[in-house]
């Protein structure tokens, strides 16, 4: 199988270090909804911002979320249509998730923040304790999980698709970071700091 | 206002243009679902894979689903973590999916299949009625909308923070499709479409 479920915690733990952006879905009303957000993780919990997930949590405090993060790594071109696929890796967490008090909060921005963009937490200004409180942070516990990696070429060749003369591969796509832009209103002689210049090398 | 909802017909269809992978939100059993899959948009309808949601379907055939179409433009960067953001485009789509009859199938994968991969519909061979099947597909149509497209610097330089010294901009970031790798069990002499090398330079 192309497609394999995986219940390694190695696995698990390196979808979520692979990227920053989760769609967290809630139920609104008796109607899902699924809104991109922030995340990030430790060994144990992940932290994402959700003003949506707040609203929907402050109808019913023991709601359950699911938050998904997927990295698209290539398409799977086979001889029929019906093999094509997706080449990605996938992690869902099911919970409840907990609403962080403002002295969590710092922690969990911490976490966010390093995941998207190492080394930014140490350098800009710190969220003061008004920016804390306007700032709508859960948890959620690496609990209930569930990790799906594609990956490989298409495998149709074997069959009768494979005398067809056509050709059968994967293509395959990554993020790219491109060179930091400053701020058009950037005072003169503020240089960029190493840590954002390595992104566009990542 | 870095960010905006938008109620622009053509940034909705621009948005749904730029990918083929979007995340499908259900509800089973009262628990939000979450699910990366591949889809395809027309003027008025969007189709996409749904087995999760055809099982929903099948214990509520109005189960309302939550189609979310994400990406990700880059990191903002400002002097403070608070006013610190992602640019992205996001198009989520409301309502009861309708699934698809085998005739009705053809289509759709046509538009999918055109969308990840244009040119293949034309070249691979095409689903056989076993094949049609055995495919979940499911069509909304593009009536209950919501888009929202943050873009550009980060904007806390004329205020006190702009006093900080510190570097202060945005990232790009984008998609790249890195060269095609054909299959290994590849028959020698079957040349590479030109429209598969052309996904390389997008």
């Amino acid at each position: 199988m192309r497609e394999n479920a995986s219940i390694s915690r190695a696995d698990l733990d390196a979808v979520l270090a692979a990227g920053f952006i989760c769609h967290l879905g809630v139920v609104v009303d008796g109607t899902p909804m699924v809104v991109p957000t922030v995340y990030g993780a430790t060994a144990d919990t992940l932290y994402f911002h959700g003003s949506v997930a707040s609203r929907s949590l402050s109808q019913d405090p023991a709601a359950e979320v699911c938050v998904t993060v997927t990295h698209v790594d290539g398409l799977v071109l086979a001889r029929s249509v019906f093999e094509h696929g997706v080449n990605y890796r996938c992690a869902m967490i099911y919970g409840v998730p907990e609403v962080l008090t403002d002295e969590e909060k710092l922690e969990g921005l911490r976490v966010l923040s390093e995941q998207s963009a190492p080394g930014q937490w140490g350098y800009a200004r710190k969220p003061n304790r008004k920016e804390l409180a306007a700032t709508a942070l859960l948890a959620l516990r690496l609990d209930e999980t569930s990790v799906k990696i594609s990956s490989g070429p298409p495998e149709d060749g074997d069959g009768p698709d494979g005398e067809l003369g056509l050709w059968a591969g994967n293509v395959p796509m990554r993020v790219v970071y491109d060179a930091p832009v400053p701020a058009p209103d950037l005072a003169p002689g503020i240089g960029m700091p190493t840590h954002i210049g390595a992104l566009a090398s990542t």
